[in-house]
C-alpha cells in the first residue's frame, strides 16, 4: 500500500484517533501495521471486501454464532477482551457441535486508545486464534469520539462446520439425564470482579478463558447419546440450566456438594454476596447425557487439561414448572432461579 | 420464555438499562420482545448459542464480511443504522460476486438508550433483511454504561455463497477495461453532512442506502469477462478507485465530465468545501470490465432500478505509480488521491 504521505504509526506513544476510521491511508496503515501483520493469512491478505473460504465439507451445515465484547477492565488475571473474543465466539460454535473454522472481528474504537493498547490486543486475539487453529479471516474497524465509546469493543463472528446426524440442543434434555460440568464455577466473573473492586487474595483469581472446541470434541466422542453441550457465560450455571429447562420442558435438580467452586472464588463470592453458579465462566462446558454415558465422559473430560475437575452436579427430572433446583449442604432444596437482571455489567 | 417477575417492557417511555445485557431474565425478554419478534425465523426460534444453517451448494465456496455500524445520526433522510447495517453487509458479500445468504447481528446499546428508538432500528433491519431476502439469523445484545457507549453500535455479518469459477478482485483490473458507476456519487455522505450541519436545500438530500445484490447479480449477467466489483462507501470513490489501482497494479484515469452527481449534492459539496469523489456511498456499485464489454453492461444496469444513471466515467491504464488522475472538464488532469485521514466522521 502507499503511505507515503502518512507518518509511521508511533505504537508507542500514540493512540486512535477519527482519521483511522476514515476509509483514508491512516485506515489502511493501521490495517496493515497492526490487524493485518498481526492476523496474517491467505484470506486476509487479499484485502478484499470480504474473505473467500472453503465451505464445509459435502453433507456437513453451517454453524454462525456472533458476540458483542465490551468486557472492562480490559486486561484481566488470566486473560484480556482480545483472547476472551476469541475464545468465547469460539465455544458457541462448538457448543453447537460444530468445527470452528473461521472467525470475523469488527472493532469499535475509542478515539484516544492508546495504539500500544490496541496492539496489545489485537496480539492476544492473533496468538488465541492461531492456538485454537481459528483463523481471523476478515474484519472492520470503526473510530468514534472520545466519550462515545469506551477504549475497544470487539465484535467476533464464528463460521463453523457441522456434521451430518449431530443434533445438540438445549431443547434435547430428558428426563434421568445427568448434568455434568467440566470445572470450576465463577472464575471468570470473580476474576473480574476481584479486580474492579480491589480484592486481595495470597494470589489473584485468575479467569477461565479458554477455547473449548477440543475439549467438546473429547465430549462428543465419549457419550454417543450426548444431549447438549452449553458453556454457561453471562448469568452463569444457573441461567444456562434454566433456559436448558426451558427449552427442553423438563425440571433440573442440582447437588451442592457436588458443584466445584475454587476456594478464593467462593470467599470472594461470600465476600461480595455473590453466588458462584450466577457468576459467569469463560472456559467451562456443561453437558447433559444420559445417566448409562456419565461414566465415560467424566472420564475422557478428566483426561483432557480443561476438564481435569470434571464433576456430574446434577440430573433432569421430569417437571411441567420447568424449575431448576438445588438440593442444598444442609438437605433441603431451594430453587436455583436466574437472576431478573444485572449481577456483573460487563463481565464480557 | 418465563418472564412473570420482570415487569413488561414499556416500549413507549421504557429505555435500556444494564439489566438488559446481564443474562438474565431483562436480557431474555428485550431479546424476545424486541429482536426475536422482528427477526422472527426458524433458526433464531431455536434459541440457541448459534444457528445451524444449510451449507452453500457443492462447490460453491464461502464468503464472509463482517463491518461494525456507528452511523451518527442514527436516523437520516433515507434511512437509519437500522437498514443501513444490514445493506451495507449485504454489499460487501455482493461485490465479492456471491449470493448473499445470511446476517448475523451484534448490539453494543448504551444504558439509557430509548427502547421506541431500539424498537424503530430493529424494525427498520428486519424490513431491510426481509426486502432483501437475507435473513438474521443469529445475535447478541451488550449493555454498557451511560456515556461508554453512543445509543447503539450494531455489527452485522453477512455470509454468502460464492459459485465456482467466479473469481471477482480488486486485484484483477487492466489496461484498457473501462471503470462505471452505477448511480450518482456522494449520496449517503451528504445526507448526513447536510443533517448535521442543518444545511437546508429545497428537498433534503436523501441516503443512497440500499441492497445491491440483485444489481451486482444484473452485471455479472451482462458482463462475462466482468474483472471486479466494489461498493464506493468510506472514502467514496477515490479510496475504493486507489485500492483497486494498488492491487491491480494498474492506473486509472477518470473523466470529470462524466461523473455522475446530483446537483444539490454538488451544491452542498462546494458549501462544504467537500469532493464528491471522497464521499461515502451506500448504494453505488463500481465496475471494472474490458472495454468491449461496456455497452451491454450499462445497459443491463440501466434497466434496473438502482443502475438507471449507470455511467462509465474512466479507463484502466498501464502505470507504474499506480496513480488515480482524473481528466478536468477544463482540459487538465490532477490527481485522485485518497484523503490522508478522516473527512467525515461515523458516516456509517
Amino acid at each position: 500500500m502507499k503511505k507515503a504521505y502518512v507518518r509511521p504509526l508511533d505504537l508507542r506513544h500514540g493512540s486512535v484517533d477519527l482519521s483511522h476510521g476514515g476509509g483514508g491511508r491512516a485506515m489502511v496503515q493501521l490495517i496493515s501495521d497492526i490487524f493485518a501483520r498481526a492476523f496474517d493469512n491467505e484470506w486476509l491478505r487479499r484485502g478484499d471486501d470480504g474473505a473467500v473460504l472453503p465451505a464445509p465439507a459435502p453433507g456437513e451445515r453451517l454453524v454462525v454464532a456472533t458476540d458483542a465484547h465490551v468486557v472492562s477492565p480490559l486486561f484481566f488475571p488470566g486473560g484480556d477482551i482480545g483472547c476472551l473474543c476469541v475464545h468465547g465466539t469460539i465455544n458457541d460454535v462448538a457448543v453447537m457441535g460444530a468445527r470452528p473454522l473461521y472467525l470475523a472481528a469488527s472493532f469499535v474504537l475509542e478515539e484516544g486508545f492508546p495504539l500500544a493498547e490496541l496492539q496489545r490486543v489485537v496480539l492476544s486475539m492473533a496468538a488465541a486464534a492461531r492456538e485454537a487453529g481459528v483463523p481471523v479471516v476478515t474484519g472492520d474497524t470503526k473510530v468514534v469520539e472520545k466519550g462515545k465509546g469506551d477504549g475497544i469493543f470487539i465484535t467476533t463472528t464464528g463460521i463453523g462446520a457441522l456434521p451430518a446426524g449431530r443434533e445438540l440442543s438445549g431443547a434435547n434434555a430428558r428426563p434421568g439425564d445427568a448434568v455434568i460440568v467440566s470445572g470450576t464455577l465463577g472464575d471468570h466473573g470473580m476474576a473480574i470482579m476481584a479486580q474492579r473492586e480491589n480484592l486481595a487474595f495470597d494470589s489473584a483469581i485468575r479467569s477461565d478463558t479458554a477455547a473449548l472446541h477440543g475439549l467438546a470434541a473429547v465430549a462428543m466422542d465419549a457419550a454417543l447419546d450426548l444431549r447438549l453441550l452449553r458453556d454457561p457465560t453471562r448469568g452463569g450455571l444457573a441461567a444456562t440450566l434454566n433456559e436448558i429447562a426451558q427449552q427442553s420442558g423438563v425440571g433440573i435438580v442440582l447437588d451442592e456438594a457436588a458443584i466445584p467452586v475454587d476456594p478464593q472464588v467462593a470467599a470472594a463470592c461470600e465476600f461480595l454476596g455473590l453466588d458462584p453458579l450466577n457468576i459467569a465462566n469463560e472456559g467451562k462446558l456443561i453437558a447433559v447425557c444420559p445417566a448409562a454415558q456419565v461414566d465415560g465422559l467424566l472420564a475422557a473430560l478428566r483426561a483432557h487439561p480443561l476438564g481435569a475437575r470434571a464433576a456430574k452436579v446434577g440430573e433432569v427430572i421430569a417437571d411441567d414448572h420447568r424449575f431448576v433446583q438445588m438440593k442444598t449442604a444442609f438437605g433441603g432444596r431451594r430453587m436455583v432461579d436466574w437472576l431478573a437482571g444485572e449481577q456483573l455489567p460487563r463481565i464480557c
